[in-house]
C-alpha cells in the first residue's frame, strides 16, 4: 500500500453548557462552550470501521454535563484539564486528548438576572498527552480603538503603492491572543485579568508607529510583568478607518468622519516569546499558528 | 395594461460612519450604522429608466457623511431627522425619507482609547412625509437571563403535548424593542437610557409565569413612567436553556447544568399601546411590526 | 389604566426538520425550516400570566413533526395551511396563525445521496384567520450579476453628488422576491418554477438603465405571464462592483478589474400590482413590506 | 533582555476581486478573495516602529489588482505563485510569502449574466519561501448528505455512555479537504475536478461504518487516482439528523423525520499521506493542521 493513515482527531465540537450555582441567595453562572478532541491509536475505525476504540462523541458531551455536576466546574483551565486527563486514563487506545472552552461574560444585574456584557470572549486550549499536558489560554474579539496616537510612514514606495504616508490615524483592531503558561501553581483567574489589562493598557497608551510596534509591545508588556507566560501570540486585524474625503464638498475633514471598512483589511500576526521558555510540546499542536 | 408599479423606495443601506470629536484634550467617538431610504414619484426610472428623480445612493452616502461635518452628529434621533427632511426638501419629486441609525457602544480606556462594548445596539427609524415626521427608536440584542424567577405551566394539553410543567426555569431573551415617541421637546438620550433601564429591571425583578407576561410588564412599566412614548413594541425570543438529564449517570441536576439550545427557539411578539396615543401616521411602514 | 395590550402573536421559530422517503429505491429528500405564530385572544397570558389559552410552543414544534408524518408533508404551501389551519381549528382562544417555511434545495448524486444546492432559498407565509387564508410565497438569496447590459445616468447633480455616470457597469443584486397568490387550484411547483425563471431571464436580458427598471421589468414579466399572482414584491440590494482604478499603474482597467464592496450597498425595494387584484387582507401581516 | 520576537506575518487580508474577460462575445467571469501575507526579517518595525522593509498591505491589495491586468489570472494556483514570488523577489527583507485564494463559482446564465452556485468555495494556499514554493489545494463548504448507507456501533460503553448503536442513520457533512501537490506540470484545474469528483463519489457509496471511515475512504480514493497528490487533509463535522421520537403521538418514525441539530456537532479529522511523499516543508505553516 503507497498511503497511510497520517495524523488525525475527532470530537465533539461547540457543546453550549450555561451553569448555575444556586449556593446562597445569590446565584451565579458560567456560560461555557466546550470542544472536545480525542488522539490515539484510531487506525481500526478508519481501515475497517471498527469502532471498539472510538468513545463517541455523543459520550464526550455526555462527560461534559456530568463532570459540570459531579464537581464545581471552577476555572476552565481545571475543567479542561479534568475533562483531558479522564479521557486520556480511562480509555487504553486514547492517549491524547485537547479541550477548547470558551467563556463568555455576563453582568450582573440582580442577585438572579444577568445581562450578556461584551462580545469578548475568554478562551483555554488545553492538550493532555499521556502523563503530560500544556495550558494555552487567551481572549479573542477584544476590539479596541484609539482615535489618535499613530502613525505610518517610511515604508517602501515601489510603482504599485499609492498609500499617503500619516502622522495622525484611527487605529482599531480586534485582538486574538494566546499566551502559553509554563510552570506550576498558577492563579488562572488572577493571571488572565492581569494579562487582559496588560494587552488593553499598552495598546491605548503606547504610541503606535505600526501595528507590528503595538503588537509587540503588547506582548512584551505580559512578557515583563507575567513570568508564568513562556511566550505569546497575538493576531490582530487592522480594520481600517479612512478618512472621508470631504473636499468635494467644501469642507475640511481634520480626521473627524471616518468609513469604517469591512474588507480587506490589514492582518498583523506575530509573537513574543521568552529566552528560556520551556519547551512548548504540543501545546499549540492543531491550534492556529496566531 | 392590467398591472402597475406599487409601493416602492430605494436608498443607501448600512453607511458605517464613525466620528471623532476632537475638541479638546479628550476625544469622543459615535460608531453609527446609517441606511437611507427615499419614496416620491418614482414612475419614471422604474418604467422607462429615465433617472432624472433619482437621487443616487451614492449622493445619499455623501451627504451622511457630510452632514456630519457640517454640524456635530449630536442625538441620533435628530440627525437621522437632518438628514430626511434634508432629502424631502431638496427635491421636489422626493416626497418621503426613512432613515435608519444604529448606534454601537464603546467604553472609554483612556483620553483617545476605547473599547466595544457590548453587541447591544440602540437605533432610531425616522420617517418624513411631507413636513410631517415620526420618531421610532429602541434597542436590540439586549441580552438578559434570569436564573430563577420563572415558571411556566397550566397551558393546554392536546395529543401533541409533551412539554413538562415547571415552576422554576432559566429564562432568557435577546430583547429587540422600538417605541414610539408623540409630543414634542423629547431628550433622546435621557429618554432612551430611563426606557432601556425600566426594560431591564422590570425583566430581572417581575416574577414571570409566563414570557408574555414579562414582554407585557416591560412595556406597561414604560408606559406608567415614560409620558413621551405613545407605544411600544417588543420581539422576545425564548432562548431555551434545557435542564440536562443527569440521571443515567447517577446524578440529580437541581436546576444546575443546562444545554443552551440554538434552534429552534420561541418567539413572543407583543406591544403595549396608550390608550390616547397620536395616530401613527406611516412611523411603522416598512418596519418590523414587531 | 391609559394604556394596553396591543397586537401580538407567538410561536416556535426555525424548526429544522429533514424528512425522506423511503418509498422505492431511491429516496427523496425534503430540508425545511418551519416557523409557527398563533395569534388569539391572549391577554390572559399578558396580563396575569394564566397560560389555559397558550397552545406552548414546544407543543407547535411537536405538531410540525408529527404532520411531517402523518401525510407526506408535499409542496410547502399545503403543508403550511395543514398546520395553520390545525392550530386555529383545534383551540378556542386561537383566531389566527402564519406559517413561515423555507425550503432548502439539494442536489441529487445518487439514489441515496445529494450534495447541497446554491444557498437560494424557495419560501412560503402562509395566513389563516378563522376560515380565510392567503398565501405569499417567494425566494430568497438568489443572487445573479450581469457583466455588462447595465448604465446608469441621467440622476440629478447636487452639491454632495460626485459619482460619475456611467454606459456599462456590472449590476449585481441578491433577489429577494414575495408574491401573493390569489385565485385556487394552483399548482404550487409549477409556479414557483416559472416565477424563478421569469425573474433570472429578465434580469439576464433586459437591458437595464437603472436597477429600479430591471426590478420592475421582473415583476411585470411574472404579471403578463401569471395570472394567479396578484402581486409581487421585490428587495433588490445593488451589489457594487467598483472598477479599480489602476492609471496609477500606468494600466487602463476596461471594465475588467472591480472591487467587490461589502458596505453601504444600494438597496431597491419596489414591488408590481396587477389591477383587479385580489384585497390583501391580512397575507402581508407581520411581513417585510418588502 | 529576556525575550524576543518570535514568529510574525503581516499582509491584506479578503481582497474582494472579480475579474471579467470580455474577449469575444461571451463574457466569463472570476471572482476571488485574495489574502496575502509576508515573512522575513521584519524586527525593526516590531521593536522600533521604523518601517522601512515594511510593504504596505495597501501596496499588497494594489498589486493584487494590477497583476488581474498585467496578465489574465488563470488558475488560482497560478496566481497565488506569481503573487508570491513578486513579493519575495522585489523586496530585499521579505523572504517569504503566503497568498490564500477562495474561488467563488457561479453559474451562467446566458452570454453576459451569472447566477450564483453553491456555497461550496475552491482554495488555494501557497507559500513561496526564496526560490522554493509548495502549493496546497483544496475546498471547503461541500456539504453532502446521504439517506442511508451509514452504521454506528460497537463503540465502548462506559457510565456516561447513552447513545443507542444505529445500522441505518442519515450521514452528513460539510466537507472542507487540503491537498498538497507534489512534482511539476501540474494541470491544476483537471486536478480540482478529478479530485471533487472523487471525494463526493466516495462519499455518496461507501458503505460507512463511521465517518472516521468514510474520511479515510475518501482520502484514499485520491490517493489511489491522483500520484500529484503528497497528502490530503479533510476536516468533516457530522451534522447530527436526530430521529424525531414520534411514539407519544402513537406514530412509527422509521427513519423518516428528522431534526436537524446546529450545535453541538461531531467534528472528524484526518489525513491521508502518501508513503513516499516529498517533504512538506513550509507548506502547511500556519494553515490549519486539518
Amino acid at each position: 500500500m503507497a498511503y497511510s493513515l497520517g495524523p488525525n482527531q475527532y470530537g465533539k465540537a461547540e457543546v453550549r453548557m450555561v451553569t448555575v450555582s444556586r449556593a446562597g441567595s445569590v446565584h451565579s453562572l458560567q456560560d461555557l462552550t466546550v470542544s472536545t478532541s480525542l488522539r490515539g491509536d484510531l487506525a481500526a475505525t478508519h481501515l475497517t470501521g471498527d469502532n471498539s476504540d472510538v468513545v463517541a462523541t455523543d459520550t464526550q458531551k455526555n462527560t461534559v454535563f456530568a463532570f459540570a455536576k459531579e464537581q464545581p466546574v471552577g476555572e476552565i483551565e481545571d475543567f479542561a484539564l479534568r475533562l483531558g486527563r479522564h479521557f486520556v486514563s480511562s480509555f487504553d487506545q486514547i492517549t491524547g486528548a485537547r479541550v477548547l472552552i470558551d467563556s463568555h461574560g455576563w453582568d450582573r444585574v440582580n442577585a438572579h438576572a444577568f445581562s450578556r456584557g461584551s462580545s469578548e470572549i475568554r478562551t483555554t486550549a488545553v492538550t493532555v498527552s499521556g502523563d503530560q499536558h500544556w495550558v494555552v489560554s487567551g481572549l479573542r474579539d477584544l476590539v479596541v480603538l484609539k482615535t489618535t496616537g499613530s502613525e505610518f510612514h517610511g515604508y517602501p514606495r515601489d510603482k504599485y503603492t499609492t498609500l499617503p504616508e500619516t502622522t495622525d490615524r484611527i487605529l482599531a483592531t480586534a485582538v486574538t491572543a494566546r499566551w502559553r503558561y509554563q510552570g506550576s501553581g498558577i492563579d488562572w483567574s488572577t493571571s488572565f485579568s492581569a494579562i487582559r489589562d496588560l494587552l488593553v493598557t499598552t495598546f491605548a497608551e503606547k504610541h503606535s508607529l505600526s501595528l507590528q510596534q503595538t503588537l509587540y509591545a503588547m506582548g512584551a508588556a505580559v512578557m515583563e510583568a507575567r513570568p508564568e507566560v513562556a511566550e505569546i501570540r497575538l493576531s490582530m486585524p487592522n480594520k481600517h478607518h479612512f478618512v472621508v474625503d470631504l473636499s468635494p464638498f467644501g469642507l475640511e475633514n481634520n480626521n473627524e468622519v471616518f468609513y469604517a471598512a469591512d474588507r480587506p483589511y490589514g492582518l498583523i500576526e506575530g509573537s513574543v516569546v521568552r529566552d528560556d521558555a520551556e519547551d512548548p510540546g504540543l501545546a499549540w499542536y492543531t491550534l492556529p499558528e496566531f
